[in-house]
């Protein structure tokens, strides 16, 4: 199996200024391929460490994927480390690279500035692949039949070069059979998941490695992976486990591929051509940015009002003010009024409400109390969720469980 | 100066299905304490390469904090490889985390069941730090004055033990100075930012390091690193420096500290006693829930409208049905409009609005055009903005623009 290591050249990073993306994002695009990232490595923007750290990794792995360190400012050394690396002697300009930086600065109206163009400078015995994105191209190291590819680090200009790397990856090497499933849980933890399929695990053949992703969020991913087997074989073999699986979970069970709740509830309504519309309070626009992070979300989603305060839940949404009197802010009865709020305001088929306590508690409920509402053509419910994290995993813990609600009332509609 | 490598073990990672958090997390901590976190590595749920690699970096650092691979679940191997590392002959069975397991169930509503109790094992040679979010224990092994911790990979209790791992770290090392100081700017490109302040640059004194740090969503952050100097003097003469910075940069400076820029705002309009509502079209609530991530926020925020159909617009925010025929919805006009409505439906003294195109075009406008809107006691403003990225990205890039230009309309009123 091709091995391959990705680096992350950054001082940013080693001091949790910027948390690395990219890594993921390459990996992601590695594992389609088939090709096994051993590891994933950060170090400082220190001459000495890129030079020591990428010769090892260049000796241990067929592809090394280098991000980071190509920038038009003072602290960029990746390149001479490159240079050393290549066995080359001094620098070429490249031309396309070049006309590329012009076109680039020329489209957001800048002039070319020295510092800029001199990014086209590479290493003699280097090739390049041109960055359309971004001024520092892509530089390719070739040793002894490994390829180390220098990409840069803004996250978008190497999501943009990606491509480009993997064909000249695929002109290069051959790649061999790996393959995935990944099916998404909700609402069970991680351990009596674990004991409710262990039956259904122990009796999966070798091959086939089962893992656990908890994730507060997310739910628990399981995720199926086999080996150097047969694509096709070991895509019907999973399919076959599967509905076993789906039997002993039922609707813990959210998507049967990596996704995300707000994907799968925009999917189930696209498909019965009906609208959502959300009232938010403690989530604050969370579940309404879920939402509209999906493509397409204008279809069904008409629009959200966070009422933060408590004259806009009764204004715009016109929850009664006795209502809030007599059972407080967050109530299962404010929860109720605020999706019916919405869903009257927006003329949508279903609506989402939440309301709770992100951070600090109320005379009646203590801190990570939610109270979720969901108004449909069969009627209003709300049910009450508590949780124990910090304010922001709180927030994110109601949004999904919010979602997840929709997701099981729309389904048992 | 004491090194330290951070290692998160989990072939989750590798196939990059989830991104790692808790990496940054941990080398904030560290740097805040002066300890120098020279690597960062990321290998799979594998006994040989755990082993190999941990070993490796015991030998290379003074402490080596390793995140992942201990859950209740059969993939979880670690274990073993610290009884390894640690030259432990068997498990014991540490008491306290046994309890703490039973009473984080017991408070959850669940019965323990033995798997999870089992997660109270740990090496004979051992010690164990607590982990009261979780049920498996923090890990330590020592081993020539050098200390591994090995931590539960889920970052919330990632997070919730760091206190304690650092105290451990307090009374078996002593650290070192060093003195960061970061300054957020905002709407400023890395290059033309460095050609700006090339001069105040190439005079700061040899010891001070600047890195620039772009992001294209929080703008480019400048960093000022002082390794191994007397903390109150790099603090002065930093402090110093930065005057003179101010005087180039002016409003380009968002703040002098590591910070967001909905921060920023919040902080501006508790001053002032100010409030502030938005109305949302193609940022789809991403504002809302970046002014909602501010802890306090609620003494400011009101609430936001996101009005994805343009129903909502007319009918919610009182948007004329002629504006939009005449000038579409994404102009200046409409977000004006949009702006001055939820103005006036919550009555805050600002209000922030956009109508954009994250994906796709329409008759008029080229996709990751956006209109911004600013309302408040001194008039309507708006803004056109132009950016070329993904839909998550330009809804990201829209929604700070839409922060800034409204952090510019507050300091200029």
């Amino acid at each position: 199996m091709i091995s391959a290591c990705i680096c992350t050249i950054g001082d940013e990073i080693l001091i949790g200024q910027i948390v690395d993306t990219n890594s993921s994002m390459i990996a992601r695009a590695l594992q389609d391929k088939g090709i096994a990232v051993r590891r994933m490595v950060s170090f400082g923007d220190d001459g000495d460490a890129i030079l020591s750290n990428l010769d090892k990794e260049l000796n241990d792995n067929d592809i090394i994927i280098v991000t980071g360190g190509l920038g038009p400012t003072k602290d960029d050394i990746t390149r001479e480390s490159l240079r050393v690396l290549s066995g080359s002697r001094g620098y070429k300009r490249d031309a396309a690279q070049e006309a590329e930086i012009r076109r680039i600065l020329s489209s957001r109206g800048l002039d070319a500035l020295q510092i800029n163009l001199d990014q086209a400078l590479v290493p003699d015995n280097c090739e390049v692949i041109v960055n359309h994105l971004g001024t520092a191209p892509i530089i390719i190291v070739s040793r002894d039949g490994h390829r180390l590819y220098s990409m840069p680090g803004v996250p978008y200009e190497t999501a943009g070069a990606l491509g480009d790397m993997l064909s000249d990856i695929d002109s290069h090497f051959s790649t061999e059979d790996i393959y995935h499933k990944t099916i998404m849980t909700y609402g069970i933890a991680e351990s009596a998941l674990s004991n409710l399929i262990a039956p259904w695990e122990d009796a999966l053949p070798e091959w086939l490695h089962l893992s656990y992703l908890p994730d507060p969020i997310t739910g628990v991913r399981l995720r199926l992976s086999a080996y150097g087997c047969d694509h096709a074989v070991a895509e019907k073999v999973i399919s076959e486990r599967l509905e076993g699986l789906k039997e002993i979970l039922g609707s813990y069970i959210y998507s049967m591929q990596d996704d995300s709740l707000q994907a799968v509830v925009g999917r189930l309504l696209k498909e019965r051509c009906e609208t959502l519309s959300a009232a938010e309070s403690c989530t604050g626009g969370e579940i309404a940015h879920l939402l509209t992070t999906v493509s397409g979300s204008s279809a069904y989603f008409l629009g959200s009002v966070t009422s933060y305060a408590i004259e806009v839940k009764q204004k715009v949404l016109a929850v009664p003010a006795q209502l809030i009197n007599e059972h407080g802010v967050v109530s299962s009865e404010v929860a109720a009024a605020m999706a019916e709020g919405v869903r009257r305001l927006t003329g949508s088929t279903w609506a989402v409400a939440t309301t709770g306590l992100a951070e600090g508690d109320d005379d009646r409920n203590p801190e990570g109390t939610v109270w979720v509402g969901i108004s449909g053509p069969n009627g209003t419910f709300t049910s009450r969720w508590q949780y124990k994290s910090s304010r922001q995993i709180n927030i994110k813990r109601f949004a999904a469980t919010a979602l997840n609600e929709l997701r099981l009332r729309i389904i048992n509609y």
